[in-house]
């Protein structure tokens, strides 16, 4: 493994869940393999789970974390060949090689545009990172994808399946403003892992792309989607085909007590934030069977097992 | 001790006062106390002795920082069973509950709005992450009280007095922005757990919430409070009764040489950041008696009593 | 050496270096140094390097590091006497002093306004802080100098030189911004401590301030400055004749291979940020004999000597 941006960057998917398993047993396990090891972060935008969980991961680790928001340092330019007489002061050439100076690690956190989707679903300006850093790169959520996030839930089901093959539903739930789809892209990569009986319900026009979806059964019932499932993962992105558009903001979509009451007593994940009584309904994020509070301390056990990996690289 | 947000949080106030002079006297001490321990600081608002002191605090008895604004991760919606259709991206519910999975002890600086005043002493945000975190709370300035700060002037009297029983004067004093009334609530209550001959003086209108004063002394002229004083605590603060408001900018209430003349040669202090030539008149806060940088010294002790008392809960 | 703020305020700037190349030939030699002792950083200004490389150097010292941005905190006022009604809230003698409580080193960067040269040239900020703090103060690059950098720029001489006495030439070369002096000023003032053959090259009307210059060959036909040169210093900067101007934008000062063709196969020399074709050709930049990137290795090393130098003071 010589970065983390997605699924397809990890040699050992499974080894890579156990290890994470290993470090939630004993967080403090491993705490002298980074000694003299440094982790900077980068943020293009906002993080709170990612953030912390990452820091802490690294600490745990006895690394030292150098992190930054964009707008701490200059304003970057990607496109090689250009003259630079614009308001980016520095290229990535240079400046993914000089941070790969100082860390040995890095993280970089990118949301798409949600207007160019070729560029977004190049993960543009986290490629620009793997191809011009000296060091691993660590995806903090990219543009198409947010392994991170996807390391923790799987991990976050198997701590709480109770059959060896549970039903997870990937669900979209309405949401006030255009979303990224890189949390369920990522997530449905994972799951292909996995030998889950995984299903995707939407709102027609909500298809993601077939790149991560060929294989993967659709139901556009949600009602019907939900019969039986084990595990409900709720998500709102925007459309895929029209892209970056909200193309409904359809209520009965919202997870409510009375569309669990259809599963199998799931368990409610999210990656969070969520928006109450948008996304869910407060019946549902509160109730016993809501797991969003241990998914989110999981994130620190997925990214000691990313870092760990890449610091033995 | 489950939290620190106030004095009534406090189980043992000089306990926790000798423990500070504890720390004071060899400040790494208990430098293994809070190995693989995290402290998570949360900002609201700007902060320089707070944030470096209580970092610093941390560090030393050997925790781990995370230190955010709020402009680094997500808009936080606080009121329950609202549909998050707003600029608020994520719940206090989950917000809190997920850093108390990070973090050992989080605390939070929140000023208030000056405009709700109900609101406002409610110490409305605070009191949301008390309700909703898993950890302890260490206030970092609310907007009803500071009470590092306070713990932090107790220390710094104790440390000046050269009577048993000193006369200790908290003295308004005019400054051109509304600044909330935290600063000098807190510190009432404090020395009110002490038996200091302590007065309050203020031009009329300016009277702190009765909850706050009452049984404590208030003499408006504020030459006649000064006599015989030993420590005179200068402080500016927006009318509580007329709330927000600025009455006055009287410059005889700005504290002078001729003002400390009338006292038994009182220590100046105050919390800082302060006005020079409107708060206090640089021929004070320059002289001998000004013990203001002590004073600010001492907030790494009060914060490390507070987290080692937290930790060893 | 009490500060680091120019290269005056080195007492043997030789022995600096080597401890600079003992540092870097072994990073975690003196890792038990700095225990328990803290850095504090302050930034008025976007930083990559110095942010990083600083941050990093102390932590190989065994330090710890509170690293903030101005707007973190409270403006400060930094002329004495005022009458503090403005939108500044703390003065530099507070806001220095309670740092000093904190931190046993103190850096800060702040940039020069380009349109007052005389407060520019008094490193109005920088000086201010020496003045009033009571530990070390580092430049982390002020409005006339930039001493960390010029350190480490001797430092990559040194190590890639391949005759005794280089051929050293510092190049203007256009950029679309108006740019400081601090780092050419700085780089002449070290390179002045030196034997090098040292030569600035410049269009007329870009003469640095004769307190620098004086005693240093200054070459108009850039063509003629680069022959037989071992080491090209490539940077733009305003003029500091019309203070703050752009004066020329002529292409014809960019580095390129053509430029570099006339040289004695010389290493390609800059700080960072750089544009692109502007300053610098893709051709040279990418090229083998450039080695901005170790360059910008070189920082921490020069960081770790500085700090080692007034930890151990």
């Amino acid at each position: 493994m010589n970065h983390f941006t997605s699924v397809h960057d990890v040699d050992d998917p499974l080894g890579l869940l156990r290890l994470a398993q290993e470090c939630k047993e004993n967080p403090l396990k491993f705490n002298e393999l980074g000694k003299g090891k440094t982790l900077g972060m980068l943020f293009y935008n906002s993080s709170l789970r990612t953030r912390m969980s990452t820091e802490l991961a690294a600490y745990n680790l006895g690394m030292r974390v150098i992190s930054m928001n964009v707008g701490d340092s200059w304003n970057m330019e990607f496109e090689d060949g250009v003259v630079m007489n614009s308001d980016k002061a520095e290229h990535i050439r240079e400046g993914a090689a000089v941070m790969s100076q100082y860390c040995d690690i890095l993280g970089v956190r990118s949301f798409p545009s949600l207007t160019d989707r070729d560029r977004d679903y190049s993960d543009y300006i986290i490629s620009k990172f793997k191809q011009h850093a000296r060091v691993p790169i660590v995806s903090l959520e990219g543009s198409t994808v947010h392994p991170l996030q996807s390391l923790t839930d799987w991990l976050t089901i198997e701590q709480f399946k109770t059959v060896k093959r549970p039903k997870v539903v990937l669900s979209w739930a309405p949401h006030p403003k255009a979303l990224p789809q890189s949390v369920p892209n990522s997530f449905v990569e994972w799951m292909k892992i996995t030998d889950y009986d995984f299903v995707i319900t939407h709102p027609e026009g909500y298809e993601l792309a077939e790149s991560f979806t060929e294989g993967v059964k659709i139901e556009y019932d949600q009602d019907k989607a939900f019969e039986g499932a084990d595990f409900i993962y709720a998500k709102n992105w925007s459309s895929y085909l029209d892209y970056g558009k909200i193309l409904s903001m359809d209520p009965n979509w919202t997870i409510s007590a009375k569309k669990m009451a259809l599963t199998n007593q799931a368990k409610f994940m999210h990656c969070l934030p969520v928006r109450r009584n948008q996304v869910v309904m407060d019946e549902v994020i509160d109730s016993a069977n809501s797991i969003v509070i241990e998914e989110a301390k999981n994130r620190t056990f997925a990214a000691m097992a990313v870092l760990k990996t890449l610091l033995e690289k």
